[in-house]
């Protein structure tokens, strides 16, 4: 089916952290977007709410020309109910797909800053899912490759001569470490703009047709093995049967 | 009745320009935001979506510490529609409201920008709502008054030495008369920043419980009269009877 990659109608879906959320970007406007944080019953709501905001904005699955999912880090069943709403619908119209790095698109809530926009992510077990984008340009330039990590190991990479402001579900968690580690250099975001929205995930998926792929191509990002795989394994190298 | 001014629960509404929107802050936490932008019928989608984030965040009227309105400069319908819905929910539980400025909301999408943040909002008669906040606090900072005027005009008081950046619905109309004008300097919002968001209007209200007020003495923000009475204005001046 044919779909427009300069000015495309996306669809983006995210659940793969604490807010459940989608948006619609049309003719270069966000024609409507619903964020709902009340508790992880992402399977339940997300379908309403994409169904929502399409027959609002008067739309079908069969205009929208790409599909993005937010397709993590973040939480494991989270991003495979994003990921695999995403790919249903896409493969029901024969549309192309789109995978949004979660860190990216909550860099994104940080237009134009011009110190270092630091996303960290509640990845519980002691760790962050974190990473480090110049936002100086507008859009997201990699300053700090993504990893899993204790929040100190994360802060002690960071660079001591800019300004570095903090987003995402682990600020809450890990304001007060933040300051007292980093003092006035650390920024921390708003409420308005801590979480995940996915109208950013929109804006994202639109300006990089390049990395628009076929549904059934469309992949979670993992910073690490799942935790039913890691006592696999760990079951495997104690010699018991898995 | 009580209401906790330290860690408010905030319903904010905003229907001042081309989105309707509405969000709920509570702990800290936006934890429901509605977007809509599909034309200008927010007298008839404002209500079901306030209705639809207080029943998915489980709240009712009166769990609201303050309900705050976007008020201002916008759209003359627009603002009275949400200064009443906001006003008449807050009466009938006896809370508070807080109007919000629309051009102070809209810098909040710019947190932690190191140059200027200049909200344009279309005002028709070619002329733009405009103002300047310096954002690089956090927090806006006013750097050049409210104005409604045209853009050149608008562009002429910015000043020389800093980076600029745009947000608001005038942004679409006006982009690339700024790029022409301002070359380089001017940043231009992405889609996923460029509207007024509910939820920024929730953390203004928020930070400043002293602006808080009866629901009764709620008041619109008016940049200039509204056509009607400049229309009367020009009858009685050129000698009619109004």
């Amino acid at each position: 089916m044919a779909y427009d990659v300069n000015n495309p109608t996306v669809l983006a879906i995210d659940t793969s952290g604490p807010v459940a959320g989608c948006a619609v970007l049309k003719d270069g406007r966000i024609v409507h977007q619903i964020a709902m944080n009340h508790g992880l019953t992402h399977s339940e709501t997300i379908m309403p709410a994409v169904d929502a905001a399409l027959s609002a904005a008067g739309l079908d699955c069969g205009d929208v020309d790409v599909f993005a999912a937010v397709a993590g880090p973040g939480s494991f069943t989270g991003v495979r109910i994003g990921v695999c709403a995403a790919k249903g619908l896409a493969h029901a119209v024969g549309k192309p797909c789109a995978a949004v790095h979660a860190l990216e698109a909550l860099a994104m809530n940080l237009f134009g800053f011009d110190g270092l926009c630091c996303p960290i992510l509640d990845a519980r077990r002691g760790q962050v899912y974190c990473a480090a984008f110049d936002m100086a340009g507008g859009m997201p330039a990699r300053a700090l490759a993504d990893a899993a990590e204790p929040l100190p190991d994360f802060l002690a990479r960071l660079p001591e001569d800019r300004r570095l402001a903090f987003v995402g579900d682990g600020v809450p968690v890990h304001a007060e470490a933040v300051r007292a580690a980093l003092g006035d250099r650390a920024m921390i975001a708003p409420a308005s703009l801590r979480d995940l929205r996915a109208d950013a995930a929109c804006v994202l998926a639109a300006a990089r047709p390049e990395t628009w792929v076929e549904a059934k191509a469309l992949r979670p990002i993992y910073l690490r093995a799942p935790q039913a795989e890691r006592e696999r394994k760990k079951r495997v190298e104690s010699g018991e049967r898995s």
